[in-house]
């Protein structure tokens, strides 16, 4: 198969997990005889630096003339600390998700049996953990109007929400619990917010054609609370983009590290595939950078496109890494842990 | 003493819990020569079956002349998937949150020694904690304009804040980290929100009146992901009305249940208190409701009037139940838990 690949890979530890996911890919490519083709496109923080915009033209071009985008992370705390920027490294992101319409941002979360002592839950709670996350990602308060009055003392944000939004999500929802344990949970405020009673009526509606896929609710907070208490009663979470931004960082502590979890974010003409942890510049360049979660975004990238003997491949190596302890000081405390780019060497190695 | 309190008990399991901490409070009085006037008033599902009405106008008033109002909790499963229902139960206790101005939320988190094992979360990671949670009450997005369109299939909810708002909170936050570890962060998700990015601004100038203590800042995902990894980094933590709504219910597993958490919420004119837990309708009438957080609310009602030696000594009658085990089954699996009524009784006989 030949593939043209855009590679963003943003700011902080970006570039690094991201060169990592590209050196298994092209593993891959070798073994399995593909083509994989990589162009580069700055995002983010450096995209600002570099040209005052932290989505350029030519990156979304690139984008939308690629078959596929894998993204490192974005953001830096010289932003973050100053609320009022007019140009921030997030609008890149959000910008690059509306633009090319990627409305299911997909999070799983998995125990893995050789981390269970590295979560911060205890073993018996998280053992045998498998949840998707489904996350709603164009729509919500993150793109609803946004209002500072001009005294700057009132400041509003909108969340809206259509029929059309929320079907076309839930279905890809229900289609994945089909193939897993076929039940879905939908996570909402229904009890305080419209958006939410909307997103329960039309997906109560929607669920009459997936007959054997069981639907229930949860409000928000209480799924704060079980996803802590009992996570293994979930299968696949259905969920806004707010909601599903703070549920699935908070579902990360079960696998032990956030460096682990990978994501695509798909939409019905592009996808993109990033790990879900954010840039994290205290550890930029310094080679301590869990490459698993891009590794992984990569497996997912491939699975997208129906690669699913490589994408296997490339998880046995990741697991493999864990087995073997191969991996970053995140996972690994004695004095034997490896750099980023030694991991994404063993898993290339494995391939 | 002399204190008027208006009763609340609501749905579920609200009134049972809510006669322990009658029960206590009759000890307290009793001990310490106060007079307790207590007088009750229905609200919430069951003032629906009874007034058509969450919040009868005769609750109001009972609340507005009365010292303080101890409250159950209020939710029923047959209004939760209904979400065209018009009238719902909530509605009473949101009502009265905003026509009584009870803008900040009080919940303190604690892990009790006795029941570490109890959390899903391992020892070592709660050990010593003690947080303290404000969370704004009467604002932002449960109770700005709400929209549902004519054909409906768009819903909208807007969220708002003034500084004026932001400031009345956050002032109180910010006073008690001066009697605690001096610490205070604001969880908000100023990447993205406009309301987020005034939150960042009002509470970074106000912080400046309070030299000695130390301010910072947590994305609300990423605080999701803290509060479970780390949760000793916490003193004070400050945020908007739904985040507090989700980091609170989350936070509270590392007591080992949330059944122990008390709430008061406060305004400028009124004061109440109630157990965070919701009415846990299958529980009714089972005797199997803990009622801790109850009793240790009524604990907060006398530290609002300044009776710290009665609440510390409920406080201490609560410590040693749950240290002889005379606890509900959700803390004592073993076949000698108590009931709901007889937790209440151990600590009224011990004070
Ligand atoms: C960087 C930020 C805007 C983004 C989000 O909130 O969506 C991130 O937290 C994520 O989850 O991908
Ligand atoms: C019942 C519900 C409206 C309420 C809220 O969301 O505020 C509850 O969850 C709470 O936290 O007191």
């Amino acid at each position: 198969m030949k593939l043209n690949i855009a590679v963003l890979p943003g700011d902080g530890v970006g570039p690094e997990v991201t060169n990592q996911a590209i050196k298994v890919l092209k593993a891959i490519a070798l073994e399995f005889n593909h083509s994989f083709l990589f162009k580069e496109a700055p995002v983010g923080a450096t995209a600002i630096d570099q040209h005052n915009n932290p989505l350029p033209d030519a990156t979304l071009e690139l984008c939308k003339s690629s078959d596929a985008i894998l993204f490192g992370a974005i953001g830096h705390p010289k932003y973050d600390n100053n609320p009022s920027a007019k140009i921030r490294p997030e609008q890149g992101l959000l910008k690059l998700r509306k633009e090319l319409g990627l409305y299911a941002n997909i999070r799983p979360v998995k125990a893995y049996d050789t981390l269970l002592d590295k979560s911060p839950l205890k073993q018996h709670i998280i053992e045998g953990t498998d949840i998707t996350i489904y996350r709603e990602l164009t729509g919500g308060i993150y793109f609803g109007e946004k209002h500072l009055s001009e005294d700057g003392n009132t400041a509003s944000d909108l969340c809206e929400y259509s029929k059309h939004e929320i079907e076309r999500i839930a279905h890809l929802a229900f289609k994945s619990a089909q193939s897993r344990k076929r039940k879905v949970t939908l996570v909402d405020k229904a009890n305080v917010l419209e958006t939410s009673r909307l997103w329960r009526k039309v997906v109560t509606d929607l669920a009459k054609n997936y007959p054997d896929v069981t639907l229930d609710f949860l409000f928000v907070d209480n799924a704060a609370m079980q996803i802590i208490l009992n996570p293994k009663q979930f299968d696949v979470i259905l969920t806004e983009n707010l909601f599903g931004d703070v549920i699935s960082d908070e579902a990360s502590v079960i696998g032990g590290s956030i460096g682990l979890l990978a994501s695509a974010s798909v939409g019905d003409k592009y996808a993109m595939f990033e790990p879900i942890h954010g840039s994290y510049p205290q550890a930029t360049d310094k080679g301590i950078a869990n490459p698993v979660a891009s590794i992984l975004s990569a497996a997912m990238l491939l699975e997208h496109f129906e690669l699913h003997e490589e994408a296997e491949l490339i998880k046995e190596g990741v697991e493999k890494s864990l087995k073997l302890n191969i991996t970053t000081p995140d996972l690994n405390t004695t004095y034997d842990n490896v750099s980023t780019s030694k991991v994404g060497d063993f898993i290339a190695d494995f391939i």
